[in-house]
């Protein structure tokens, strides 16, 4: 039997593990929970006894795991392999949580920024295939990205690059998680489009969300795209809102590494073609006459489980 | 003696060409008159003559020669060495320029474009030397970008990335002239800087600038900072436009490939200190703060030779 190539993504409550051939098909997956206080050595021994069980559970030898990578929020120091802070987990701080783990399992092991994992999931066998030059962003509750620039990821002078939620798109505009204004992530992350329409309603505007708000004490992303669907006028602005925003960004990124296509992943894409066909829209409406662009805009095909499988992606790379 | 390295400036109006020994370091130079609807053949021809003749005249065997290095405007097939267009020179459409100069000179010929090939020899000889990740701005009568991510200019999937001017940072605001709204050259390039100066006087803005427009019937860059430096008020408001926008389009490329320094050049940059202090204060002003940032933001020290250094860079590299 072929090689497996362990993908991990680690979170603050949830650790998933997948089990990949060298083809990269899912060969089966477990995951165990975390906390947001855990010590990293706790962490390191959950993850190696998780992967320990599986193997034995499923009559599969150690020796053919080739390689471990893991996808994780925080700051790292990449090629040392230290997690330099995590927002997810507090006592990460300065942890040579690559040289732990690897210790721990008896195996090469590849850390990566879990935005850039998604990204090259998506560039190895989802939406991404084929193409040497891609943008990715995540619709969450922020906006996460990934560059990919003639078939490596950008990580940028000290693995802090592709923080694409926080391209600026208005000067002075609404204040942002990270301190800054007019971020991109403040107008057209899943919490922002939400965010907008409550305002809008609660300042009064004319909505069929206003019943939501009424009902629920809140709006949700989902809610503004369903009014939209269902013809609000309102719900129908704020959705405009962030696609142009997000269009916005896809032009300062056509314009940056010039990509071939643009994926967008996260639990937002769910709202379906009613948004890619607004994203294009303003796209067409916002880019240069200089020449005609032919730069693909299209969501992404892996959904959640892009992170374990670029995870697993670049451990195989690794061993190559 | 060492071998020659060949860099060459191609503008529409003039072709600087200049000789390198291999650290660099200018040997001597030459030009040749050019014109906008000049035959490529001819220009071809135009730059192996005055090539030889520079050699001829200063007892330098051809053979000496390892490369040629061309910067110029327009659009290209980096790879296929093909010029698809150019602004300056209109015949220039989808022409091997690279096989009939290598054929013409009997030498390896790179061809890049020419805000990259300033951008390679700032890296290579000016104020990115040694940084591995710099992002590079050219501040004239339009805004021209490069970047260099991991030692190596991002050219992007079609060889038009780095169009940094065509960043927007206002949308819906002024067109440029590539036809967007609200791209940071709309309002940051030496000629948008003199433009919104010269509207807000038209418009009746009370401004030392009033003279100056009464007197010569236009308003220059040159201008705006200079009154700016004498205190008047509308002046610094426009340079300070400037300056932020200039600071937005920094934070942006900080998010994007993360570099180590940014380096402004162009015309522009003889406004000295003042204007890259109000590039720092708004760039500080408007970052997150998430976490510190150490990029350094500075000028460009090769003046209008960064061209022709850099396109001898790139022989020399070609040649290794």
């Amino acid at each position: 039997m072929d090689e497996i190539f362990v993908g991990i993504d680690l979170g603050g409550t949830n650790i998933k593990i997948g089990f990949f051939d060298s083809q990269l098909e899912l060969i089966g997956r477990t995951s165990v929970g975390n906390k947001a206080d855990a010590e990293p050595a706790v962490v390191v021994d959950k993850i190696g006894e998780a992967i320990e069980e599986y193997l034995a559970d499923n009559g599969l030898a150690s020796e053919k795991v080739g390689a471990v990578g893991i996808g994780s929020t925080g700051q790292f120091n990449l090629s040392e392999g230290f997690m330099i802070s995590n927002p997810n987990l507090k006592l990460f701080q300065n942890v040579p949580f690559k040289a732990m783990l690897s210790e721990r399992i008896g195996k090469p092991v590849v850390l990566e920024n879990d935005g850039n994992a998604a990204c090259w999931g998506e560039h190895a066998c989802g939406a991404g295939k084929g193409v040497d030059d891609m943008v990715f962003f995540t619709l969450g509750t922020g906006i996460g990205g990934g560059i990919i620039s003639k078939g490596e990821l950008v990580h940028g002078s000290a693995d802090n690059g592709a923080e694409l939620g926080h391209l600026i798109i208005y000067p002075d505009g609404r204040v942002c998680g990270c301190g800054q204004r007019g971020c991109v992530e403040a107008y057209a992350s899943a919490n922002s489009t939400a965010k907008r329409a409550q305002e809008a309603v609660e300042g009064g505007a004319k909505s069929s969300l206003k019943k939501v708000l009424d009902e629920k004490g809140e709006i949700t992303c989902k809610d503004v795209f369903e009014h939209s669907a269902k013809g609000d006028k309102l719900a129908k602005e704020i959705t405009d809102g962030t696609a142009k925003a997000l269009a916005i960004v896809c032009i300062d990124m056509l314009h940056t590494t010039e990509p071939k296509r643009i994926v967008f992943a996260g639990g937002m894409i769910n709202a379906g073609d009613a948004l890619l066909e607004r994203i294009k829209y303003y796209f067409d409406e916002q880019i240069w006459t200089l020449k005609k662009e032919s730069v693909e805009i299209c969501f992404a095909t892996l959904g959640e489980d892009a992170g374990i499988i670029g995870a697993a992606a670049l451990a195989r790379e690794a061993g190559r």
